[in-house]
């Protein structure tokens, strides 16, 4: 098992990686900061005559650093009740990822990934949140990963999050299961 | 009463476009398609010492546009159960606006604003579409929106939605209510 | 196609009813209002050592007159956000028949079942009572039932579902697709 | 502060009670045990000329007991993705009290209960229990009562719970915030 963590956050030391930190602490992981490359929104070429044109971004550099990976955890902070923009915009993406000819096997290869989701919020996650782990569900549902476990968080400023032990608990717990 | 409309959508004539014509038809409107704007990530200032910092892109431009409309209709393609990351990062964005000195009244006018929501997905969205709807509540309550009605609709090649009876129904009477 | 309808309703021409004789106008359809009848709650014997008792009440009646239709409708008032308390008593009891010798293929059967949810509530039913779609989606999704379609409505005082125009549409057309 | 605890399992020391234990450890706490009683499902008369008629059964003697205590922990196992039938009555009959002379001020008391959720399921209840802590978010919204917190774990067989380490842990701080 290789560990890869998607960072949807857009400031550094947010509280979404600061849990996650408690998540990873002493494993080895590959770290993928969204917010530090260009990920353009997907183009819906579906249904169009050219199809899905080639991008000029990082996606694909950042899908082939996740690919090897067996377990990925999404970190994100919840904004507007839901992931951020940067994390939604790469997900978005893997409908054209799923239809490029240069990776035949992604749907495949997907299904094989466990997930997890660590996310913090300000505003009553615990309910609020609840739809974006209902979404989460039905998206790795799609693709046939498996939804292994998500940690709730409560937290605004940088930190606030140590406050919440059941958090706190949750996160240093969610990989040993 | 006038109207705005905010496409999240990403090719033209897709499905949402399709079903809001009809909500919209003969009506005058502002049309917002917000994939043809550069819309920048948020970038979280809201707790670093320089505060959020001046972006430049679309976004206030598209604000300046939205603001005197006193009805919003948020149309996305349902984007894995969700809508799509131009239209997240859109209001995403909010969060800036929300402190940002040139907008002072930003939330009390927004708290003034009828909201709409048409969306259409190929992959159960009258169930798998819930929790977005369950967050357009969300994000609306927040502001102070009254979320006066939404329709979902079942389609994936452009023109499909017009074989969903329910959703061409309930588009044309939408704002007759 | 025989079709039966299960009334979880408390009051004669309640709106559920009548947004459901909408759906089923012109149809032979058997009725079974739980109202009517004694069902018991489930005494959850699945780990006890004597099991699950025989219950005295009218369960199992209903349940033979509802096996030969292979579509079911669950016609139910929105109280507080959920199906009416007996119709989750006749539910849960479910769980019995899933354990009782006299039904050895209840799940087989049920799988092959198509099924529809006609609720109606006063308290913003469209959204409010999303999470009710989705529990009778899990419901559905453990049997092997088909959940062929919803009717969500607004009203209050015996008559007002008449006035919520999407709705009448929606049910007039559920059965038709 | 005094704490009452409504449970609405239906067999002895089933997970959710025994979960329930670790949170009001070492507390003094009015147990009700609502197996224990008849509860008849509310007969909706709000708009019927003779109104709502008494009821002769253990409902208003449980109230009595509940009303004094300013804390109500709600502890269910999960059936059918929801609480238990014999829960859904209880709650179903709030709707009389509101309108019941003898309690002219229930919904003004209601408004000041801390409210708690503590429920077991065996079906991946920390993504298919979601729709009921929405719905338990609503219906304590409605009173004006205030969602203190909630915990969900997993198991079947009576003492599994003891195995979901973060449901036990945070049932031991459930209360301690």
């Amino acid at each position: 098992m290789t560990i890869a963590v998607i960072y949807g956050g857009t400031r550094p030391n947010g509280n979404a990686e600061t849990l996650t930190d408690l998540a990873i602490n002493g494993l080895e992981v590959e770290k993928i900061y969204l917010g530090e490359y260009l990920i353009q929104p997907i183009k819906d070429g579906r249904h169009s005559e050219e199809g899905f044109q080639e991008v000029s971004d990082d996606y694909n550099s950042i899908i082939n650093r996740l690919l090897p990976h067996d377990t990925w955890i999404f970190s994100t902070p919840i904004y507007w009740y839901s992931m951020s923009g940067i994390m939604k915009n790469f997900i978005d993406r893997w409908s054209q990822t799923m239809r490029d000819a240069n990776y035949p096997e992604f749907k495949t290869h997907m299904s094989k990934k466990k997930a997890y989701v660590i996310a913090v919020g300000g505003d009553q996650p615990y309910v609020k949140g609840l739809p974006m782990i209902q979404q989460f569900q039905h998206i790795f549902d799609f693709m046939g990963m498996t939804f292994e476990g998500y940690v709730l968080g409560e937290g605004n400023k940088p930190g606030d999050i140590l406050n919440d032990k059941k958090a706190v608990y949750a996160a240093t717990e969610l990989l040993r299961r």
